[in-house]
């Protein structure tokens, strides 16, 4: 089986400066660790994330709720128009290997809950206090976590 | 437009008896009330709720994630299979016209979720403390609210 | 187990007359059975089925490929706002116990492929030729098939 | 928007030797074209297409219908386990900028129902004989095509 390991990063479609901040920062970190960074593929931290990935060097995947291919941020490589709605919310889910959640409303969280639901690991940023989520304050933090979680030395 | 009411009892697939008893005795009431209940088709709130509508002559509709009608509860009287897994839980919320929301887990998380999201009312007698959901706390509360929400007199 | 049967009546979004005529015939015939009638909720061969079946005291379930209820034709019962798109075919076969095609498109003939892969009898009033189906030429033929599959004597 | 153009092939889960070599060239020239090849993941002219794919330097993304991204074959990059059964070809389909279809069940007739019912390109050398699919005979007729509607000079 594959050897690339893909993060989701999920969020809100609209965010603030300092989320979007951090957004990008955890993209930059996932892509200089090699590894996929996957998104719902609109705006917000989806594009922060995604943007902060493609300026390092990543790849990035943009899973969209709707039909059409130019829905995506412009930070995305491969897009999926699923035309399933906010079903596709499962799919941003099932497509990781381990998910970072930053501040986000329902949609984040019906796609921690999916996570859990999934076994998925997620290194919780968000403003959901979930339990069964790995709860960290910092970019620092996640990264550090994610490592440890994929065991990258 | 179909004058059909749905309401959609959502909660775990195993329950304590307290819970079933609560969840059936909301069944009896949306049949009593001429509703059709609709739920995700298993066991636990699902069944006991389907349970209380079936004996009291309601009509119950059963949206099931896997492949087989035969994995619906004996009180479903129309089992849709959809082969979605966990995905269905967002037809469970858009089937309905109101939601009432007993104890769960995550999918009841992420089904409460999904009824933000798509601007449903939510009667919350549930585990999950989420801001937007009408909070009550029993059954004579939950079904006052139904019928205000519902402008049933 | 439900001991209620769905029949799905799949067929182009608009059609002839003379296929409108034929369609509703075929959703008196389902209702005069006491079989609920299943189809995509929409204009053109769904819409004169769904007629056919409420003229004649049937109940009618209509599976809609967009968000809201209100897309539905008005002769359906319970309308399923699926938010799928057309992923939403696959759940309009799924549902059924058997399947009436009747002149379609490209959505009629993914239909039809769903069924087959399912394992579900097709009786065939369609312009699609597809090995596996049950070829008729006639309402009546079409209706005493339906009968001698589901042993309704 | 993503200058990265995506090809789907699809055609049967299980296929022929011949088959089989005829999914391996397509896999192989999508490659060396630079584009990446999408396909539902699994064996037959899915896995023979990827197989093609990476052994000519290319990267392939597998849509598979289950939960598990161990249901991939060895030859996909980027799996993407769905979890929603066969709803997952029109995914297949959404995700191509071009399709080109082999030999295949009803599986593989779905996804050119949805390519026609989405507008999308299907270069066809399967057995199904469908009106609006680009009916070629041979591999180099499939890539002359392909370059043709894609504008590869």
């Amino acid at each position: 089986m594959s050897k690339i390991r893909i993060i989701s990063v999920i969020g809100g479609n609209r965010c603030s400066d300092e989320t979007a901040k951090i957004a990008q920062e955890i993209g930059k970190n996932i892509a200089k660790l090699g590894l996929i960074l996957a998104c719902g593929g609109l705006g917000g931290v989806m594009e922060a994330a995604a943007k902060g990935a493609k300026e390092n060097g990543g790849a990035t995947i943009g899973i969209l709720p709707g039909e059409s291919k130019k829905d995506a941020n412009p930070y995305i490589d491969i897009a999926i128009p699923t035309g399933l709605g906010l079903a596709r919310n499962t799919l941003v889910v099932r497509i990781a290997d381990l998910i970072i959640a930053l501040p986000g409303e329902y949609g984040t969280l019906s796609e921690i809950s999916f996570a859990m639901i999934f076994n998925k690991i997620v290194i919780n940023l968000s403003n959901w206090d979930i339990e069964g989520t790995y709860r960290v304050k910092t970019v620092e933090e996640a990264i550090r976590q994610l490592k440890k979680e994929l065991r990258i030395v």
